[in-house]
């Protein structure tokens, strides 16, 4: 980075869950490195459910990637083979060691991350990371899993969201997670809470060639307040991108 | 658990991220079958740092346990090939199914969960994951990570929480957090807040036999609020049992 820093120009540390080659990064990355210097430091595989795991029980690798030289000249690539939150702590320590970077984006996700997924996310892990680290943090989901999912729509909210926070910051302790409806016309960008809601958690229950029967997590969301206009389940259900703001502290105030 | 759910007595639901065969784990499950069933299900190995990670990408298997059927015959034991949360999730479809458990307790946790190390424990993540289930949860964690760390000095305390939890409840959405500091004379319990604080996330760097070099995470947390007495940093500091309150909803109020 040493060459790059020496222009006032913000610098962007970019993780996901979805792993380096997921689409959703990379569409974040192309749209960051035309505001400032880009340092993309994903998993390399997909990490998804991944919350904020760390990894203690074995050493990670650090590894440039080439792939994208052409098509991202401007972008610095690496892969981890850890958590997403690895991917910010290593990337803190390792590439971005001698510049702070101005912001930490995660995702785009591909899939929601919001209601109670964000508790879940390893999207909101890595952005939940950039907060511990004191960095204005955003992890950005659009709630369309398919690997060819399209981005598109939602790019123009991602930017101005980057935008504003670069220009205003965040309060201590916060960082913001975007969610983005699968529509093609999206209504506009609302400021929300997490619904209150679960997932069934159900299993497909299989009986593997030999041994004991084996469990795959499955089910569906419910939302308990699918009316609840304050709600990120509601503005994504209306075609609005929602922003919740999110606490890295969990203390609950007046208990 | 169709015999044992006849009668009356608490059901306790435990699970951990030392794994099955942690001490801490057998103190806490021979503490509660005085005073309940219990039915615990923990990873097969250790899932430290797990926070809420969940397994998407493959099956679970649940191994029923008998290795303890003479030394804690009133305990049902099993093994998941998983995190902490799985646990509590794969238990809630099979082996609670049939009757809801009263309590999640989670622990008792070989090293510290106070602070900023509530967002990467998998103990914590075990009680979250009892919070979103709607049962009233609490994580237990001692400030020493050694293998015979001794127990005995909390257990009253312990013992004294899980009651007043069975009797009082939790509020919606909230579980604690107990951590006890490692004296043998505890001075009291106190209700704290999480203090503000955070890891240096440094890296011992490795060479390994082949390619590149690897790096093993290490550090050390930096209290940054050392004298604020409402904190659990200080409580624990000065021989008491910190008790943190904390929010399932990390949605921060009025951003």
């Amino acid at each position: 980075m040493s060459r790059k820093s020496e222009d006032n120009r913000p610098l962007f540390l970019v993780s996901n869950d979805d792993g380096y080659r997921a689409r959703g990064v990379h569409e974040l990355t192309r749209m960051l490195s035309r505001i400032g210097h880009v340092v993309a430091v994903c998993p390399e595989d997909a990490q998804s459910g991944m919350s904020m795991a760390i990894t203690v029980k074995r050493p990670l690798r650090l590894r440039p990637i080439s792939d994208y030289a052409d098509s991202e000249p401007d972008v610095e690539w690496y892969a981890v083979d850890g958590t997403p939150v690895d991917c910010v702590k290593l990337a803190m320590y390792t590439v971005v060691r001698e510049r702070r970077p101005d912001m930490v984006c995660s995702g785009i996700n591909h899939g929601s991350n919001s209601a109670i997924n964000v508790v879940y996310s390893g999207t909101m892990g890595a952005a939940f990371e950039g907060t511990a680290c004191g960095i204005p943090a955003v992890g950005f989901s659009l709630c369309d899993h398919s690997a060819d999912a399209d981005f598109g729509p939602m790019m123009p909210f991602v930017e101005a969201t980057v935008m504003k926070v670069l220009s205003e910051g965040l309060p201590e302790g916060v960082c913001l997670n975007l969610n983005a409806p699968k529509v093609t016309d999206i209504v506009g960008l609302r400021y929300c809470r997490s619904a209150r809601g679960h997932w069934t958690d159900e299993y497909a229950e299989m009986q593997p060639p030999y041994g004991l029967p084996v469990y795959w997590l499955t089910g569906r969301f419910i939302s308990e307040e699918p009316d609840a206009e304050d709600t990120d389940e509601w503005a994504l259900s209306h075609g609005y991108i929602s922003i919740v703001p999110e606490l890295l502290d969990r203390t609950a105030p007046d208990i």
